[in-house]
């Protein structure tokens, strides 16, 4: 017998959980797409879109997903036998190489691995030789969703300009942007890549690139229309923002989200949610691992995503584990994902990005506990205590309850 | 600093969580009142509603909220002067009687405490101690949402028919209908009354009063137009059935609820799935209890509400620890009743009544940890684990997947 | 073979079309009813409310409908063997009538007929043969749904007061509330009902009483506790306001109907557009009529509601119409209602209350004339050109274009 | 003074109205994306597309836009260099010229003009001279949303096979699918294109490319991983199927879309309606032009689309007209769209396509004529009259009305 009768919720990371407010949002009638509310509408989203960046540069919004967004920015900066070098810290870094290989371009993997960041005295040390700079673009992500490894980016910067090298660095924010803190300019970042569905909370559908001045310089003829970036910033006309028709609903989706991001929260604010959320799952995962099998797949806290955390079990566990979630809990987690020498049955991930609150995601880990109890796995004790302490630690504790607005209660005594 | 940003969720015992299809179909376009398709599905709900009740009886939907249907019965089957006996287990029996003390209704209050049921042998020797029959009808409710506490219907049938007296039999159902057992015609109940936002999961606006042939031949002139059961169960015409314009939207939103609990889940499961939950919160309350002041305000778990749980505190706590997680988490829990030789604020309530599952049951249990953790209330340990288990013993066992659908598995190894 | 596969719409009196923001409004999360956001958006919906009605009195919201609130006004201010006048212009004045006649009130109706207002000075005639102040009060509809005759409520008050006589003044206004000028306080209204699915475009549900000094001095010893105005104004708790649970998403959707009406539009638009739809429906009856059966059930224009209008035809005309319409064209017509000597066969009715423009109402109008054309009913040409100048020139002139906002056309030349 | 205060309505050539039905299907909680309903939906959502189009090829859905969809056909069949022959009706035929040429294509057009369609014959005669068969594939719009020009299909296949020439025909349907009769693997098309947000109802975010067995053999190595069609029709694993994240919340759109032209209404009565009300527009533009400057662009009524209308008249009455309905009345109609020897100021268009009943229609068209009315414009009577007969003449006669259902009135004789 199921008891999954409540709202299904996700903890995958990505599609991350959508508020009602986007859906609200999102819920009206076709809009004009030749004049009023929505021209206006999309300056403001292009705006907010760079303040979420942290770039003053160009913003593009295309009707695609996070492969679209993979394929548009190299389209841009490569060219057929151009040299790229990727740098990857598990599946989704892997993944932008195919795709740049099948694109024509001339792809070099540094593999990090599946559990630590990129090594920015590597990138230096590789650039160092390559006197002729046949390499145009380093490629690398920030939070690799499959491993949950998160790499610094101001340092790959700093060893990019340490070897005196030209190349331009592209960053996956995919999996990171409004979750881990991200500045593009400040970190010296000159393309980057994100999309809509994760910490932006709204429906998969649309997908971003950025760019600088730097990348704007070193782009190519790109050939193809829908990809070229170009008509999309220096418009004549609106439709050339979307190259045709604009994605109308998702447009009204984003304003709502940049609203609860920038103006409702603050993205400072955003940024420590996510990482004593993170925290929280971090310390529930310690507790079950002090009598199981259980561990974190990145040991390094510093080198941690704040959006998504993989987790190694016995081969087998983490499937069935989901299993009992979904089918007697209503509650959705993530599967593991392969990559080389890792069995993908031996990991399963919790997503824990977006529109999250300490009642979601304690809710996601004692669900765990109890699939973890249904289940017979062994596991240590205190996982949901330890969780919750974590969550007092991080940001709610009482004393800060003032801040959060003491609203008057007006009492209602006698009814229920 | 809150982390309060994802969805907010309500654990008080009404108005519960309203489910996303509910909401959905009550989001639509004003239909026609006079012919077509509200018509029909106006009869299906009625017949479904009486399904719901456990009787081949009548069922009258008011625009209206509790009180409103507290009313209405009374309207429909006492006149001012006449004689009632009110069974009281708290708050709600006695606003039950208040409101027919201010129709003029010679109310006598059976007072069983704010702990405990009613004891159908009291109320066998009260009837018996009324030889002339002045007492026309005994009020009871079936849970009382202030205590928790939880009556059993059918030996107070049995009493008043040991006791050979003709007293009609009304039960309030408000906080236990599509929660707890309820046998309207096998336990012998004449009248009942209930709303739509508890167990129905419908957002407040429309509460129902049921009645059997005994009642229909007791019953008095009504001095109410609005309140008079007779046109509204046998009308010429359909706008009768309301007393005028009908209650559009939530009529597509019962619709929706009443599929959810009678088609999809069934009847018996909603039922046992709000017996799992409670348990599932007694577990971790006697846990908290072992450290420290919970307690659970009914000591007997046979006279326990499967949809509300009132827990005694020190006083002062609930409050604090109410404002904690509504400020910091998302959770709203709710507040403590007053009732004569009861501090409201030694208590406060978990309501885990209709669109639950054990990942939002366990979050608001797990919430409850980290506000007590923060605040620095003491308590005994383990105790979302407690409820992990009770969750898993009764209902989500692994055996029990099966029955749950195992959905095929289209893996998607790469992307995440 | 029906085309009737896009938007159905209504033009029946009430309930009227939801405007989608509404819809949204309504589509949210339960929320807290004991503390935070919902107490200080009633208290903005109280307040707004009365501004809609024009009064410093006070405003008491029912869950319930139009026979709720009549019921209600009745019960605060007249007691059983009371006597009251009732002015009747049709149905639902008689309606109001037999609601308190069943309450036991001494009802004496004054008949005006069907097809035009109250006469004041027949008023003050009653009045003045009435020595002992015998008429505790009296009630009359400012527009009758039925006849879509409109009455002047001032006259009435200054009849009553010609007379010297103590009556209080009860005012239906029901089906004209945000649609026709009303201002309760100027015109010596002592006391006004009113509902929220009409010119407050909100799905049935909720129901208003106002009433002003004299009216709470004169009030009775209430016997309804639903029904008592007084704890609903004066409360102690929130709870009171509504007499237990409140109506929460009616709440929200009121409060952005009342932003729509007050801030976004303003009153004096709102009823200046009404007017202006009211025109362009007589003007096409007017134009129907030159050459068929056709004729506006009220001669005199300005005893016509501006949210109503009551159409004669040829007996079966109406209904035919009307089945026409709803079947191949998605236009739901009101039907006619039936008054002594009158055929509701020979009545149709148009709703042009609320959330319209003149593409719906426009559309409305075409459609008439497109199913007459399919009956083959007799008619005069030029309807719908005659609404659209009645259009033109009431409200939509070009020269008034300016001040709708010129909006910036960005220009989107090559797509479509 | 604007009267524009109720549902603004979309008249333009897409994005159409999404009905309600639509949105509720897109409010819906993020779905799991690797297993469970999403799979089996986007399965079925396919296999529907596949009937709409008239094929047992391949669908392949893109989240994208129109352009999209052109660009993805023209990277599976034509490789750099690669001659194809674009045959242009309008604005929309020379834009798929355009991209093609951006990608490297040796675009080769036909010109029709703007008023008239493809000439079979003439392309034949092209394709006679091409004996090495250089050219290997023809383009062409079925209808273009500029001109609203349709072209028939069957007849340029023959012509193809005619020439006894391999070349593959490939037909944009983008404003065409789900309006117009169209019968992918009868009339002989090879590759089609189309998008969502136009007969499919649904808003703008995904397209469509459908493809035979013809197409799949002559295929060229894909360069762009996500235009790549191959693995999207034999997919691995399920996020092939959109290279990467799927559009959730579309696929739920689509679903429902799907649900409303194939298994409530039928296509072949689409496609009737479709024409009915095409009818209608042309008999008010007729009238209108019997006194004035308009004209329908397309002459011949066997050549004109069904879900779109391009309106000449006098330069710059377009704009004003568009504006007026826009402020005035709540209603956008489509701009004018330049073209080689075409002033858009002597344009406008209505969009008449998708969720459409009479009611909507004719308030476009009664709108229109007020708007003409308001600024002055000549032109002919009786034209929403003529409108109306139009539609009465082709689907709503009173005969068909029991074809309606004849639903039972169950009258509601005394409240309105």
């Amino acid at each position: 017998m199921t008891l999954s009768r409540g709202r299904d919720v996700l903890a995958i990371p990505g599609p991350s959980i959508v508020p009602d407010r986007v859906l609200n949002a999102m819920h009206r009638a076709a809009p004009n797409i030749y004049e009023g509310e929505l021209i206006d509408l999309t300056a403001s989203v292009l705006a907010d879109l760079k303040r979420l960046a942290g770039t003053d540069g160009e913003a593009v919004i295309y009707i695609g997903n996070g492969h679209a967004a993979w394929e548009a920015s190299v389209a841009n900066i490569l060219r057929p036998g151009d040299k790229a070098l990727v740098l990857a810290t598990g599946r989704f870094g892997l993944g932008w190489a195919a795709i740049g290989r099948q694109m024509g371009i001339d792809i070099e993997v540094m593999d990090f691995g599946f559990t630590g960041p990129v090594d920015p005295a590597q990138v230096e040390a590789r650039l160092r030789a390559d006197p002729h700079h046949e390499i145009r673009a380093i490629l690398s992500v920030q939070t690799d969703t499959a491993s949950s490894v998160r790499s610094e980016i101001a340092p790959i910067r700093a060893a990019i300009d340490a070897a005196g090298h030209p190349a331009l660095l592209a960053v996956d924010c995919i999996a990171s942007l409004g979750c881990d803190r991200f500045e593009m300019d400040a970190w010296g970042a000159d393309v980057m890549v994100a999309a809509c569905q994760k910490g932006l909370m709204t429906p998969p559908g649309v997908a971003f690139v950025f760019f600088n001045a730097r990348a704007a310089a070193a782009a190519v003829d790109c050939p193809s229309p829908y990809w070229d970036w170009k008509p999309r910033t220096k418009p004549d006309v609106f439709y050339q923002l979307f190259a045709g028709t604009p994605p109308t609903h998702h447009l009204y989706g984003l304003r709502c989200a940049l609203d609860m991001i920038l103006v409702e929260e603050g993205l400072e604010a955003v940024w420590r949610r996510h990482a004593v959320h993170a925290r929280a799952v971090w310390a529930a995962v310690d507790a079950w691992g002090a009598g199981g099998a259980f561990r974190l797949n990145v040991a390094d806290p510093a080198c941690r995503s704040h959006a998504v955390t993989t987790i190694r079990v016995e081969s087998g566990d983490g499937s069935r584990l989901r299993r009992w979630c979904s089918d007697m809990a209503g509650l959705t987690l993530g599967i593991g994902l392969s990559a080389p020498g890792i069995d993908p049955e031996g990991l399963f991930r919790i997503g824990h990005m977006g529109h999250l609150n300490p009642h979601m995601l304690l809710g996601t880990l004692a669900t765990i506990e109890a699939g973890l109890g249904a289940l017979g796995i062994a596991r240590g004790p205190g996982a949901v205590e330890a969780a919750a302490q974590a969550i007092v630690g991080g940001g709610g504790s009482a004393a800060d309850a003032t801040s959060a607005g003491l609203r008057q209660v007006t009492a209602a005594r006698l009814h229920g």
